[in-house]
């Protein structure tokens, strides 16, 4: 009996990352190659097969042995055409036939997904939500990404678009600019740059001495750590809980999930943050989910991306030949 | 070859609606029955027997030609065992097991599914979005209720809160108080009775003449129908709308359905409104799903519970049989 192996490939603004997965999630290698997407498009699908190639010579395995592929990228898309439309990160990548590329290249069952999406598949089957029927994937990053898995299957949605969990608008009365360019979204208030934001904002309203006052830099870790001895600090951190409750709560009222798990920097702030989430979520949501939805960390920390890309791989693998 | 018959039966707080629906969603008769819930719930179960029962025979067909159930109800429930837990509308029940009853008094398969939900996949499967593979809808009442349709599925949620789209909170600074007990809703927005409450709050705010000013009471219908010519009732006509678009825009950046449709009274208020809804989705979506995203009213009108539940039944005797 011959083992599955599956490649994945993580394609990201800087740098993307190739590796081997086996059928049980364990990552036998990742390595990581500049993305480099100034030099064009077909340079970029070029050196998309030259990581997956790496990245399996890394785990010590000739091609032959691997069983499908798996690619995550990036920015609008089209999933089910396997194409990179108008990706923001990726410029002047524009119509990217990404899926097809790598599959005639490799002549292997080839799946693609967006990196949020494939990153919460890879928490819901190799990770936090390993074991569950429906997850809800927050990544609290530079913005909020995050997907919906609901038995086994991606919420890609009909556009592309599903699980877009940062975007949902929670203020009307005072929305702040969000990143995407409208107003009042969730990641408008619990990103790590709006983290950091807010900060700002707080030390120019509020004179209470605070260690990060006069600071020309911090990063949203520094006002988390900060905020163990510094009011203004844990005001922050304390809000941040609280819209971080808000954006479960919605989630649990339209899809109402198994269990949310938040995935980023913020997980390092442990379990007092956590059970700070919790509690709003207690206050905030109906009993019932509020009562029983599982409130976790993500665990595959910044390889979620690489291992959903080839769990989805995985999941293309076991479907067709008839066991998905 | 004989046709394909299903019983529906649509629970509701004062009436209960029984019918009968073909494989093509025809109804064949419908009845109705008061639920008198006060009598109690083996009381209720009968009676829900006995609308079936009367519902069928003025069908003009006997029991023995019925395929299959679908009973709707509202409440807190159980959906995957079939039993209303905790229904506000329908007091004194407690944990009533609905599916289990019928099944056995009938002897047939029997479907039991949230009453909004059952709604939405009526329009699903035989109203509005008949042909679309995604669906959210949204029914405009006393509160906000819903429903998410996936590929032929319910979104029913873990713990059968999934789709409770009145429930997303889109406000945080002024949050008006919901229906629900929680702050800040999309039903406390722009539900029928929440845009009642806001025109008597703008009329106290705003001395601007209006025709319903001293008036003891009114309808949101009435506003609707003051908005044509009347300046304070067109604002919140137009601040309804808005409130829509959000419902929408929330929706298609979560789910990201083909279509979304919108249910009750508020659809009587014509092309003119729908076309207000979709001009805030267009400025408040992400371009691709609001410009793809199909948003219509509903085609069912009162009868899409009861349709819907028949057509759960449908789904249930189609599976069974293998063909879904």
């Amino acid at each position: 009996m011959s083992e599955l192996f599956f490649a994945g490939l993580d394609v990201g603004g800087t740098t993307m990352k190739g590796g081997v997965v086996d059928d049980t999630g364990r990552m036998l290698s990742a390595i990581n190659l500049p993305t480099e997407p100034q030099r064009g498009q077909d340079f970029g699908l070029e050196r998309m097969c030259e990581t997956i190639r790496q990245g399996v010579r890394e785990a010590g395995l000739a091609m032959d042995r691997i069983a499908a592929i798996g690619v995550a990228t990036p920015g609008l898309m089209d999933i089910p055409a396997g194409i990179i439309i108008d990706p923001p990160n990726l410029r002047p990548w524009r119509n990217v036939p990404v899926k097809s590329h790598v599959a005639q290249v490799f002549g292997l069952p080839t799946a693609f997904q967006n990196d949020a999406n494939a990153a919460a598949y890879g928490e819901y089957c190799f990770g936090a939500g390993k074991g569950c029927h429906s997850m809800v994937l927050f990544t609290l990053g530079t913005g909020i990404g995050g997907g919906i898995i609901l038995g086994d299957r991606v919420l890609e949605g009909a556009h592309s678009h599903g699980g877009e969990v940062g975007h949902i608008k929670v203020e009307l009365t005072h929305p702040r600019p969000c990143g995407c360019g409208l107003f009042g979204c969730l990641e408008a208030y619990a990103s790590a740059n709006s983290v950091v934001k807010r900060m700002q904002e707080l030390l120019v309203e509020d004179a209470t001495p605070c260690s990060l006052r006069g600071r020309a830099e911090f990063t949203s870790r520094d006002i988390f750590d900060a905020a163990t001895s510094d009011k203004l600090a844990a005001k922050i951190v304390e809000q941040t809980a609280y819209y971080l409750g808000i954006g479960a709560m919605n989630l649990m009222h339209i899809i109402d999930p198994e269990m949310i798990v938040f995935a980023g920097g913020m997980v390092h702030a442990g379990d007092g943050f956590l059970e700070r989430i919790k509690h709003h979520v207690r206050e905030l949501a109906f009993p019932i989910p509020a009562t029983r939805t599982e409130i976790r960390y993500a665990r595959l920390g910044s390889d979620a991306g690489l291992i959903g890309a080839a769990a989805c791989g995985r999941q293309l693998y076991h479907r067709l030949n008839g066991a998905g």
